[in-house]
């Protein structure tokens, strides 16, 4: 107990960050790290980095900086890589099969154990040794094998019925890759990645200076 | 003048999930709504819609709501959809291709022009007629050739030289997938899809009550 349990979504979305920059670290041999250099290569504060891993608990002694392996170990622990997860695809598109290929996320204990889709042509090939199923098999394959990750590749119009079924089956992480934003029950966790809003951010952004008449930013 | 050059970035990607909203209104022959129901479609407040909005000009009436289509193309020449912008993707493997394949970004006013790749097998075919040329010859193609947006799609240790280039041509906006935070001169723009940190982002909130020893969230 005694830690709170809301820890705010900005700090949640530099933990891996976080791990990215220590993995990069450990890649090329460092063994210690003072806040102020990991602040510098992540262009945040030391006071940030120090009061993000506060939430966490204690790392890093005062004068001596951080161990690299250990705390690469304890950011990994709190992302919860110390465990493997099984995920499927549903939607064997563009989307679906890009991250369907992603190795790495074998590496980072995400196994991929099966894909979904509507379309006959594909039902019953492999992808990368992976079978493709019909989804209408979806809900008694979920009956049958455990699953922790649901990744939706499928169309905005197919995607909420998808997540319905994801939900009633028990699965409480649900990763959206439709463009629509899904109802999901309380204790159900969903990241969305919203490509079209992200491009239209940067448009936005590109845009900016022109639209209020001036080059500052 | 008069209006501040400052929009915070929660404001500006609320932006196109806004236009994705009436974007869907529209297309369901929906004529006018108020900025409460808006917002109970969008799980936001009805004030803080009326903020966002305020910070653009003045839309809709008190008591009458939002025209759908007004406030519609009001927020897509905000976002910049008024205009078209010509992009290339530099990196033609999983995901490369999946945005390549993505029609919808046509749609919006985003032309793919071309692909450039290292891969000799992949050099000079094409993919949806868009050519896939080799990397090497990026810099001359962007000499001869006016790109808006440069969207990234090489692994991470080719990324910030892609970048580089993309900068010394004049491109002013990046769209970065590899898993990396590069560095960009003041006036350029990036937009980064980190995949992998939104999917540890999901890992870590399945195991955050876990981690803390409590169901709450």
């Amino acid at each position: 107990m005694g830690k709170s349990t809301v820890i705010s979504m900005a700090v949640v979305r530099r933990l891996p960050r976080y791990r990215r920059y220590l993995s990069e670290l450990l890649e090329n041999g460092v063994d210690r790290i003072s806040s102020k250099e990991l602040s510098e290569r992540m262009n945040l504060t030391a006071s940030q980095i120090r009061q993000d891993f506060n939430c966490f608990g204690d790392f890093g002694q005062q004068g001596y900086g951080y161990n690299v392996k250990e705390l690469y170990n304890e950011i990994a622990r709190i992302i919860g890589l110390n465990k493997s997860y099984n995920t499927v695809v549903v939607g064997a598109g563009n989307i679906g099969q890009a991250i369907a290929n992603y190795s790495s996320f074998g590496k980072l204990g995400f196994n991929l154990v099966a894909i979904f889709d509507v379309n006959p042509k594909l039902i019953g090939l492999k992808f990368r040794d992976i079978d493709i199923r019909d989804v209408d098999d979806l809900d008694s394959y979920l009956d049958e094998n455990k699953i922790d990750i649901g990744i939706i590749c499928v169309p905005k119009a197919q995607a909420q019925r998808t997540a319905d079924i994801f939900q009633d089956k028990g699965i409480k992480a649900i990763w959206n890759f439709a463009p629509i934003d899904l109802k999901v029950q309380e204790g159900v966790v969903i990241e969305n990645v919203h490509l079209s809003d992200s491009l239209l951010t940067l448009s936005y952004r590109l845009n900016e200076a022109e639209l209020f008449g001036t080059e500052e930013k």
